[in-house]
């Protein structure tokens, strides 16, 4: 995979309830806080390498305020800068925040913010953290059912395709699934810059709002702890949307909760598939044929619910979380 | 990851027990034949994209005949091919290999037969063996404990270093961890060309021979589907010689076995660890720490057997599957 | 556990599809043809300890034929026979049934046909299917996700109340759990003679029939199996109802489908919880109790689909297989 | 089942880090403290339904202090003991136990002290401890991999027959397995009171020592928990001696790790298998016969340690925990 960007950085969220929101990613899922400053609190998984992986920035409503990508070398990024300046939706350089080196800031077409970095800081252990596992940046965590690295992040936009090709012309990314809806409109792309199947989901949103956050992943590699957090869940009252079960698109076996902020997060219980091709043809699912519309979303396991394509956050009316059935 | 090489295609064995060896992998670990031509039977599992990953031909000695690697690009695979002729460890171009289009024969310089390659021929599923998740090149198979994809081959080398540096310098691996023995030696290098910690394993060879295989390995997923077909071998008394249990170098979870044939195979029953990170330092195991002794073979379970750092195929005086302890 | 019933030993159904719904037993769910005799297929799991656990019988319409249960001691049947004819609802005895001793023939006051023996036969495994795992009793077959035992059975009753007390005082059952419904009405019971929460649940059913059969259950061990064949049924056109999801009550991990006659079966993925105490105090959900509501039925996973309190066998009017949605 | 002993209700032990063992038990295994009296902690494991099933008491030596029993009703508890007072191995009658009633104090014919009651002290959640799950005792613990419920205890003996016959005769427990050595003599007996295999092995102690302590076991369910807590334990320098791997006898899927103060404790992955027949068969092993051998103590997995035989609590000269090899 030769890609102008290597891998997906850290996502930086919104939340109204942040003692609530950081008590879920640290006691539940079992996420290290590495760092406190100013209204955020930044954290990561036992096998996140860098600093962090999440920010939680105390505000008024839920949202994104940012996804960070780390390009492939020190030239990718400032081919992948150019390109983006040449597309009109750059922003600026900074080298201001928080472990992450000089960076360029710039928006999707639909306006969520983005930024793409080279250098950035690594996450060193202290000595109660350092693991004997020469591999894992730190110790696995006695807490929750701790998850393992970050994975994804899925965007609603009011637009697909004009997302899809700005990610694909201007980041570098490869289109690795797409979903077709009623009337032969691109409904989703799943897009990615390494042997995952995505990095980045583009969805439409059927609210018709702009820039909205959908969810962000984290990965547990075993199927097992998606039932254990699911019933962690189910006892302590976390709000869950669908799942335990297995998507068709992506193949993976997922379950979508809510943190107390009101954002999505998606926990990811296996590996669903790597892509190695070079030369990898778009998995294209039609959902004006039958088998792809029952097979896309559910593979297996319950139903996807409604809300799924229409809850995101910032809410828009008739959307809060209060009003998702389950 | 930018490198000239995408992945790893196919692994070619010899087997003097060909019927029986057939047998092994699509009985128990159901793969599928996808044809037979003169002495040789060519499989894959149900996961894999293309014609075939392994080829199996009836000979008097257990070994290896090729391995296949898949350029990134034509052009990446030029650029390698001419860096191979450069090394005079190149051979000839050829395009009458089944379902593998114009390719470059080569040597490692411990004499293991490889080749690279741009054209190759996709698995196109017959109707009965279509799968309805547009992801999957074919049905899950309904025999034995089926094994998803080929996963990565470990070569046994009289020269750890040698062997690694051709792979880093003239195929464009990446050195992902290492192991350091005794006196500083280097014993075993896992290399790769993706998010996979390898694709390609370097074993000191104990015994001192040259060119000899270790194992091919074929990927699970789930922990569960480890324990399944070791309870399966247990029954129909396949030989084993090590797991299931847990790698520290690579994080692992595997299972050795031994083909009625006499190859290895690993069977590789989660995912690991997975690499984005483009400036990957290589994770160094020193053997003559205790730690690192005692926790890079394994992590958890039983220890490995004496035989895994000196039996390998073909075989040689006083090392045959005979003379293996359990 | 001190009872007259010691355990489940068979069901008996009927199915319109007779070569179908052996394949799907055989092919799917890896059990082993015990025996053939007439319009009648035997099987068993490969862990089923007694010549047949399941007998499928060519008929008109989907439906139970018949439960057998075995007593504790060849005392405890005539005392659990002499308080069935008590209760009026005794037939008579029999002792031609394949691979099943002197028994006797009764009905449950809603008229499914049961039976109670002592002797029987057990199964004596070839030598092909010999295991030398020498409590399991044959080979883990190769088809398949094979279940390993048959584990209960659940019948829909116009009143459950009446059907209980008969389990209970006549057969001499413990009432494990129970369901109340709106205005306290009784809408569940789940009894067992053994450590097991249930081998017998029965449920009220919503068309107000009598009689009907609603599952029969086959216990995996573990969790992937479930989501194993989850996988296999999704691909191969098995029609599925609910899960893989968690029951609250009896804390099952479940999938429910329907084999090709028509008859739902339940395919159990883990262990529940068992019960030791010999004073047990039945868990009661009261549905008028949101949060009982709520999570009686489905602890975590999918919601249940209404079909699950209306369709068994043989169906009624306006409930038929066709007609249920997923 | 039949049995005037319905099932194990705790193993009492002695510490001689009691603070250590205490955090290893709460900590790693996820176990709540129910009561501390004296130099004594009283533990229980969330889906365990009575005060507490494990007592940890500050000793010089690491050892049993008890066994306790539940008989099937107030009526078998005045059988049972009659025939242990016949036997000439009881003690008295004591009601001064914390959370046990009125119980009788024996011994098995090597000395272990046990102990055989039928009151006793359910217990009851603090509402922070409270599941919604109803016929779950106590929540879910966010601590560690919690274990779920005690299993079996394993005692050495001098004398396995005497001892078997001792539990068979006078505590009515049913053989399901036994081990037969060299030269025919008893090796090891698996005993049960119900559908469980064992509540209780006695195991030839091979040091010719008497009455000592070989494990207890606590039951996960499933086997990724074992997965997780060898990862946890390699990490956190727990002393373990083998698996996680299978065995034959019972077909358990287990480790065996020690506690600090010097216990063996077993961790029980999944279910084995369950017992239903009334008129069961002892399966019998025979180590003369080379399968059996190779089968009944590893089915598969690495072997077992020599320890296994030789090392029990309290030590013995040349048995410390210090001299066992990994």
């Amino acid at each position: 995979m030769n890609t102008d960007i290597a891998q997906l950085v850290s996502v930086a969220l919104y939340t109204p309830k942040p003692a609530e929101s950081v008590a879920f990613f640290h006691d539940l899922l079992g996420m290290e806080i590495s760092h406190r400053e100013g209204q955020s609190v930044y954290l990561r998984a036992y096998e996140d390498f860098y600093q962090y992986t999440l920010k939680l920035t105390e505000a008024k409503q839920a949202g994104l305020e940012e996804v960070t990508w780390r390009a492939s070398s020190p030239k990718a990024l400032e081919t992948v800068v150019m390109r983006i300046e040449a597309s009109g939706l750059g922003d600026r350089w900074t080298d201001r925040d928080y472990a992450h080196g000089r960076a360029y800031k710039f928006c999707t077409p639909d306006g969520h913010r983005q930024k793409v970095l080279w250098d950035l800081d690594y996450f060193e252990a202290p000595p109660e953290l350092k693991s004997k596992l020469r591999n894992r940046p730190s110790k696995r965590p006695l807490r929750g059912v701790p998850v393992r690295r970050i994975d994804h992040v899925n965007l609603m936009v009011s637009d697909v395709v004009k997302n899809t090709d700005f990610m694909l012309n201007v980041l570098d990314f490869k289109l690795r699934e797409q979903k077709i809806g009623d009337g032969g409109a691109i409904v989703g792309s799943w897009l990615s810059v390494s042997a995952l199947v995505h990095e980045l989901a583009l969805m439409r949103d059927s609210t018709g709002s702009r820039g909205r956050f959908h969810h962000v992943a984290y990965w547990y590699g075993a199927q097992q702890h998606l039932l254990d957090i699911a019933d962690i869940f189910a006892e302590r009252d976390v709000r869950t949307e669908s799942g335990p079960a297995k998507h068709g698109t992506t193949q993976a076996y997922f379950m979508y909760c809510f943190e107390p902020g009101g954002n999505r997060v998606e926990l990811f219980g296996d590996t669903g598939y790597l892509i190695f091709d070079p030369e990898w043809k778009t998995v294209v699912w039609n959902v004006a044929n039958e088998v792809d519309l029952e097979k896309s979303s559910i593979w297996f396991g319950g139903q996807l619910a409604k809300s799924f394509y229409r809850y995101g956050t910032p809410v828009v009316l008739g959307h809060s979380l209060e009003e998702i059935g389950r």
